[in-house]
């Protein structure tokens, strides 16, 4: 097993700090701007700005741990005893994700029965997912990892079917200018998760050691700002969109 | 090479608290006032408050990194082992100056095609400058930082030339109460900037050592307080204005 250099930690360091940084200014911008939406589309705004500040909570949180867990003095990187606590990214999820799903089925307004199923269906789904993704996550065996991801991908494999089938039919039923926004929101969600499991699955590729790490932090990273923040501001300009198709083509800006 | 004096330390060292306090008071201000200017505008004030915001936690980041790395005890200074992290300016500035540059875009309130089109080549622009900047930052020799610093420099000119040439035009079409401080906004942009690549080759001119870091930071900290807070401000102004001149001469204040 290969130990952490100075430029690994540091690249991580900064990328915790940034990742804490986009966050928090999304959930700014997302809460400040909900009141540009019509009534009917905060709700959806709100708890996207939900996620990324649940988000930016634990960033802070993993990025004092990184810093705990490592020493680097006099250009000289040393581990200090203390793990780091990778389980905080679980108990993100474990909130964030089902809300991600939710606040997509939400921008969409279904029905108030259609809603409610699909909230409780994909929410469900989702919570599934992460908890039993969790046990491989900490294995420190292939078997035992491959294991646990492939249950994990069962609700995964539900959830996606329930994107492109489920809601197929309703993102049609979109208004003509929001409807490439909503398909684009469904494929950056379908595609951005995609890529945790192939983080997941980097041990496998034989990275291992502080190469490993590094590569793992720093993809959950990019995953979680893609999927966190970047929908987030993609529900907020459907949000926009719809609102003001709803206001009869004119700029609708309530509060 | 010279070691820092507690002088200098002690004039960054205030320096970055001022800078967090100016940071963070223009947040505040653009975030209050934002219900002041019409709707239209106030996307461009809210994200005006963002980047100063952004700026604030930087600034208190960066704070701290300088105090540990120095210990100033019995007027004696000594470093502590703990290296100065000057990274957090391009992890702020990764965020920043792409939306500078589409708060610029949004107050000037084009045709939404326009501003998408804008704002995506201006913001991807302003994003690829700050990352081929980085390498050369902590370069530890002229020629690799000349290098990355030429690498730079040209999307920089792509957007000075797209802020005259591809903005001028609008820039013709503002009201005329507000097309001076537009004017304003776009040069104060550009002098705040041309501003970094003087500091970037400080080390050029044969300041190195304790002197140039003492000039590198307060270089950097004055073009980030006029680029940002002095920009924002200069926003909120032109918001202010537009909307006054758009409700008809008078003076709109919501709620």
């Amino acid at each position: 097993m290969d130990s952490i250099t100075p430029f690994q930690f540091s690249l991580v360091y900064n990328a915790f700090s940034f990742t804490f940084a986009t966050m928090a200014a999304t959930t700014a911008f997302l809460w400040l701007c909900r009141s540009q939406v019509a009534p009917a589309y905060r709700t959806a705004v709100t708890i996207s700005g939900l996620v990324t500040a649940i988000a930016a909570y634990h960033y802070l949180r993993i990025f004092e741990s990184w810093n705990e867990s490592y020493s680097l003095k006099d250009g000289i990187i040393a581990g200090t005893g203390f793990a780091f606590n990778d389980a905080y990214r679980y108990v993100d999820w474990l909130l964030t994700v089902p809300l991600l799903l939710i606040e997509l089925v939400l921008v969409m307004r279904l029905s108030p029965e259609e809603t409610s199923s699909k909230t409780v269906r994909l929410g469900s789904a989702a919570a599934l997912m992460i908890v039993l993704g969790y046990p491989g996550e900490i294995a420190t065996d292939i078997p035992t990892r491959a294991l646990w991801g492939t249950l994990s991908s069962i609700p995964f494999v539900y959830i996606v079917w329930e994107l492109f089938r489920g809601l197929g039919e309703s993102i049609e039923q979109q208004p003509a200018v929001a409807r490439g926004l909503v398909r684009k929101a469904r494929l950056l969600t379908f595609a951005s998760w995609g890529f945790y499991p192939i983080v997941y699955m980097a041990p496998y590729a034989g990275i291992s050691g502080a190469t490993a790490t590094t590569v793992i932090q720093l993809g959950y990273t990019i995953a979680d700002i893609v999927a966190k923040a970047g929908l987030g501001v993609l529900i907020y300009m459907i949000s926009v969109r719809k609102s003001q198709v709803e206001a009869g083509g004119v700029a609708l800006h309530t509060h």
